[in-house]
């Protein structure tokens, strides 16, 4: 795992939902970045979602303060005091401007937070920053994650080498827009304000907002990228002809990340990507492969290895875009099962092609040039397990 | 179980799916009757339902043939010809006009009907037509039901006693519009064509189309209501003074097999009512509780006993209905765990109401005066074993 000059990390423990694991996390750079952030658009949003929103419109930052185990959602002006007293905790041990601070926060939704026994360990997280490494934070921020989520990239502008590494959590409660719970991507890249969101909007839009797991919105989805310019190179503007390969390497970490949050869906046994091919505008497409990777019948039936695509076709039927039965083609990893809305008699070495722990899933509507790719998951017992046991 | 007069019933084994159960139905009545229907939105319809749908325009009709095993869907001109064959049959065993004979299939999506099979059955099919009963064609429609969902009513119309008895099928793939997959209501009395499409209409939109189990819409969704006038009555007018008497009756036997369905849905273990109260407009009231409804997250925390308002806030932010966070007010069977958008501590409490088969969720937006009630069940591990297995 590479990362990029100029940051420092830290983790503690604060058991703010069980003891066992460090909870509360740091990521700092050692000079003042230039900031982008993406948030969920929940009606209901937690209050450190709104505090970052705030704060986010100076496009600067310097740390982001993290913690897992407590969403602080729903939970009042209390909760909006809370997020404040994280933030100004760090700004305080940090030796910065309150302004400088974002707060992300995880976990159950409408419990108030352990306040008095965060702040009390925010002086050791500050002490700690020099010690522990990116990958502590990665652990630190996972819920019912099976595993830490990270991608990075590298790029030469200028002759000097720009490192781009994010890290993210999220498994369940997925659906755009946003669906990656918590994503932080940090660089040492110089980047103008205005090329870093543009560049930022996109990389979100192909990646972390074409994912579902159950179709669950979060209140505390947060994407914020940080640019603090230690490599040297000389800024790029929306214009500079480098633009173009920060924002392929920014896509590609955002898209890997997002990738590995469909993978480890709660309960999920195989990473299925819908590719819906050639409908009539892409908001068609979108609409249309996201009906599908949300059923539940789909999802069960791809669990099952059972290449139902009866399922496939009523779910389009509902979806409610323009669609001829007609024309529809449909392959499941490479075997085509219907041809023009009938069947091709190949459920059979299609259900064999399905024992694997990746589905290529290709829906062709023939009725435009429009086309889109979702990722999702299956959907198992386990999720049932996971989330019928989540608080307890 | 009381029934109307003047119906005959019918019910054989073909072995459609698999042996082992009667799986074909009839139900006739002796003289011609009134009748109306309503079908599935979905664009993916099946063959007998787009068979159906140009029937009904005649608002008459004698009989009605069913099959579980099979839906007849995504079967393309063939399937348009085996449910043509089907009906066709069953007229010419019962001495019959064609366009008098419904047909309605439920089951496996985009296998070709086993039409010959079929058709051998029919003379015995309509040669038993006396020996069977409501019950033999309740229980020969089922799929993934555990029970026969059935329900009657009796009024007295110009001092004649009419009798409105109806069944349904469906368990899963159970969202509007419509819910049922398949519903046959009968009855007595005389009432004009109408009167009879008015009544069934606002029976159905308060039953059938608020019930959900897993969002899915099917294919092949069917109510169809028959009136013979054996019950000797003057025909009901919509202006009857009567007329509304009518509606009630047959809106309480739909509502009570709509519930029943919820009950019965795939896996479940809770019904769940779902009153979402003081919307600002019917619409979005209904558009919030099937937001809810159908809330993985809310589903699975309900089957594990746990209270998490959490994630009906959540569901509700996500709805993109009008909100005011800090006016909503949760109860959970008869506990206030919400109280304008805070935890009222009584979560504990509530988990313990939770340990029973049905519950009454009541979300108070207090931002208008419009409210609806939705049912569904809760989701549990089964759910995901019924539909991982089904084609096996």
């Amino acid at each position: 795992m590479k990362t990029p000059q100029g940051f420092i990390y830290s983790a503690v423990e604060v058991a703010i939902k069980k003891p066992g694991r460090k909870d509360l996390a740091l990521i700092c750079s050692k000079t003042e970045c230039t900031m982008a952030g993406m948030f969920t658009l929940n009606k209901v949003k937690a209050a450190p979602v709104l505090l970052d929103m705030q704060k986010i419109k100076s496009g600067k930052g310097n740390a982001v303060i993290v913690n897992s185990g407590n969403a602080n959602a729903c939970t009042g002006a209390r909760g909006m005091n809370d997020a404040a007293a994280m933030s100004k905790a760090v700004a305080s041990a940090l030796g910065l401007k309150d302004s400088m601070v974002y707060v992300c926060s995880t976990g159950v939704i409408g419990t108030p937070m352990p306040i008095e026994k965060i702040k009390a360990k925010i002086p050791e997280l500050a002490s700690a920053a020099n010690r522990h490494s990116f990958m502590d934070v990665a652990t630190a921020i996972m819920t019912t994650d099976t595993f830490t989520k990270t991608s990075h990239r590298q790029i030469t502008v200028d002759g000097k080498k720009i490192t781009i590494s994010g890290m993210c959590k999220g498994a369940g409660m997925i659906s755009p827009n946003m669906a990656t719970m918590l994503c932080f991507i940090i660089t040492d890249a110089a980047i103008q304000k205005n090329a870093l969101t543009a560049a930022f909007k996109n990389a979100i839009r192909r990646s972390f907002n074409r994912i579902t797991i159950d179709g669950d919105m979060s209140t505390n989805d947060t994407a914020l990228v940080m640019a603090n310019g230690e490599a040297g190179n000389d800024p790029i503007a929306l214009k500079s002809p480098d633009y173009p390969k920060f924002e392929a390497a920014l896509s590609n970490v955002a898209y890997e990340l997002s990738r590995m949050i469909a993978k480890d869906g709660e309960g999920a046994t195989k990473l299925i990507e819908i590719h819906l091919k050639n409908a009539k505008n892409e908001k068609e497409a979108e609409k249309a492969a996201f009906v599908i990777a949300n059923s539940m019948l789909v999802k069960t039936a791809f669990y099952g290895n059972d290449a139902n695509w009866g399922r496939i076709m009523a779910a389009l039927g509902r979806s409610g875009i323009a669609l001829k039965e007609d024309a529809v083609d449909i392959f499941i990893n490479g075997v085509k099962v219907v041809s023009k809305g009938l069947t091709n008699g190949k459920d059979g070495e299609a259900n064999k092609k399905l024992r694997t722990d990746e589905v290529k899933l290709v829906v062709d509507l023939k009725l435009g040039k429009n086309s889109v790719k979702v990722l999702t998951c299956d959907f198992s017992e386990d999720y049932v397990k996971i989330n019928a046991e989540y608080r307890t």
